[in-house]
């Protein structure tokens, strides 16, 4: 393995568990029914755990949208054509797709990081980070070579040290590639021993026929590559994407510092399950947004250990989900930072019976 | 029936049609695959049958919070003392209350509103409407008479009416009542033919031997007061409650004024459930935030035709799951005014395939 990664993985280290404490003692004073909060308990505890602090506060927030191209398009999986890659890059950086419009509103930046779309951008805005121009056909041989999906992660980590400098102090993962999901169900199916029809969803919103022929496609390129479920890198490589590796190395950079990365949907999943794979105590820096309404989301989830805050049918990627639960990541601190205790507000408690 | 009531529901209209049929092709036109922003999309639809545009905004929002106190507590069937209701009545008007931090969180107000609390309050920031001070107990007699209930609900009214012209765009329902989990469930009971072992859950947290109890006492209310379960009214002042009373008004004049109502909890859905009775129309105007982890308001939210947009096991009422659900009522507001479409980003659409 390369060694900068190991170097970033080494740096891991377990949530607090003391500021795990802190945090429940907090919850258990302020003027509620004790545990009546439910998620947003569970979540103050899991930042506490994070960030070191029972009262966190995040200011600067980054959804960093990783896009890539997929030369397995050329397949027919996808209901778009892959030029909308590039174009969807453009709306990103003039503030008009989903993503930007659910950010402002939840006082997050966007940057857009071009790991590997497969034509040239310019704009000053782009996070120019092209490892090559779109991921190989992976039914006819590997995404990309392993050399290639190790510095597409490293790629994702200095761009999570970068932002961290800059003064990030929570991520969210998005990404923009025609083609990813299809990548996305081969990376669940290699790393985790899922049968494609299981991990192989609609994307965009493909009809029947196509969702069979996206199926097959996904079994030709695992029996054509052989990933090694044990090896992470030989699974990106072979089956995964660009994006999805960028992604798996800004949880990883993230975790590395401290910072609480929200995950999307099902091309976030992938990544999350790839930096789990390669470091499991990234597991505690992850929270899960959203259940997508992708096939294959579900199990995802439960692969990676981690239960969702949010169900509401989203299946455009960007980050969306994402950025909806910052709200709840806002939520749950602020309880912590400013609800009154029993004491101060002079409120009687639940009787001892 | 009293007749400003019957004016007030006289003027509630249907949807708008026109305006939902703009929204839905407005959607289809955004730089998004169709339908793949779920619930959001349908939450912009309502609104827009709401609003009478597809491209609302919602500058003012009030939580309107009914508190008030219920004789039944006498029976034992909570776990906090009935002088909470007085005091945490204060944590909201000096700000340290949970839905206090939400709505600081969401830009709403908080209006605390004396329905019928069992004590004398003064602070510049009460509305006083009191109709008297607390229910009697429901397991002994009527919870108020009718003329009570009737103008408890008026009360409701007036706040919304009064709100409106202040220059609220959207309410969020919230209620403060120790032993209103249990008026609640017997409402429930009353107007829907439900069991009370189905309906009656542990409120702010209760053991199972205090639930069995609570049971008994919401049947034994139910067998004294036999309540028609065809006369809303009758229903509420035998065995409902003051803020029960005033959230089923205030929904009433929202409705009646073409303004969004987010309920919150079991309580709130218990005053839908009651406004709904008496003017089928207002459900249109209605959204619902969350499924609360009081068992039974998952029967009600379905007897009520409605969806929760959230799940996050809250149980503490207030307007706290409400309030939690205006980020996504202004998530699908700001979509449908500020994404960009397939034209102007120049993006191209899904294949005809």
């Amino acid at each position: 393995m390369h060694s900068t990664i190991e170097q970033v993985i080494c740096r891991i280290k377990p949530a607090d568990l003391e500021a795990i404490k802190r945090a429940e003692q907090r919850l258990d004073i302020l003027t509620k029914p004790p545990g009546s909060l439910g998620r947003l308990e569970e979540l103050a505890i899991q930042l506490a755990g994070i960030s070191g602090t029972e009262q966190p506060a995040y200011g600067k927030r980054t959804v960093v949208v990783m896009a890539a191209d997929h030369g397995v398009c050329s397949e027919g999986v996808s209901a778009f054509p892959q030029e909308v890659t590039v174009q969807m890059a453009y709306n990103f950086l003039s503030g008009g797709a989903a993503v930007n419009v659910l950010a402002r509103q939840a006082g997050a930046e966007v940057r857009l990081v071009d790991i590997g779309i497969a034509g040239d951008l310019s704009h000053p805005e782009l996070l120019a980070r092209k490892v090559r121009y779109g991921s190989g056909n992976m039914a006819k041989g590997s995404a990309m070579s392993r050399e290639e999906a190790l510095q597409a992660i490293l790629a994702g980590v200095s761009v999570a040290e970068e932002a961290v400098k800059g003064g990030t102090e929570i991520f969210i993962t998005g990404e923009m590639g025609i083609g990813n999901t299809t990548a996305s169900a081969a990376v669940l199916c290699a790393l985790e021993g899922v049968p494609a029809e299981t991990a192989v969803g609609r994307g965009t919103g493909i009809d029947d026929e196509r969702l069979r022929h996206k199926i097959a496609v996904v079994e030709r390129a695992l029996k054509l590559n052989v990933p090694d479920s044990a090896d992470a890198i030989d699974v990106l490589s072979k089956v995964g994407g660009l994006e999805i590796a960028g992604l798996a190395g800004l949880i990883l950079g993230a975790a590395a510092a401290r910072v609480p990365v929200v995950l999307d949907g099902f091309i976030s999943g992938a990544a999350a399950l790839v930096a789990k794979a390669l470091a499991p105590l990234s597991h505690d820096y992850m929270i899960a947004s959203h259940i997508s309404g992708e096939q294959g989301h579900k199990l995802m989830l439960e692969r990676l250990g981690l239960t969702a805050l949010l169900d509401l049918e989203l299946r455009l990627g960007e980050g969306t989900g994402g950025v909806l639960c910052l709200h709840f990541v806002e939520a749950a601190s602020r309880i912590m930072r400013e609800m009154a205790t029993f004491e101060s507000a002079g409120v009687s408690g639940a009787d001892s019976r």
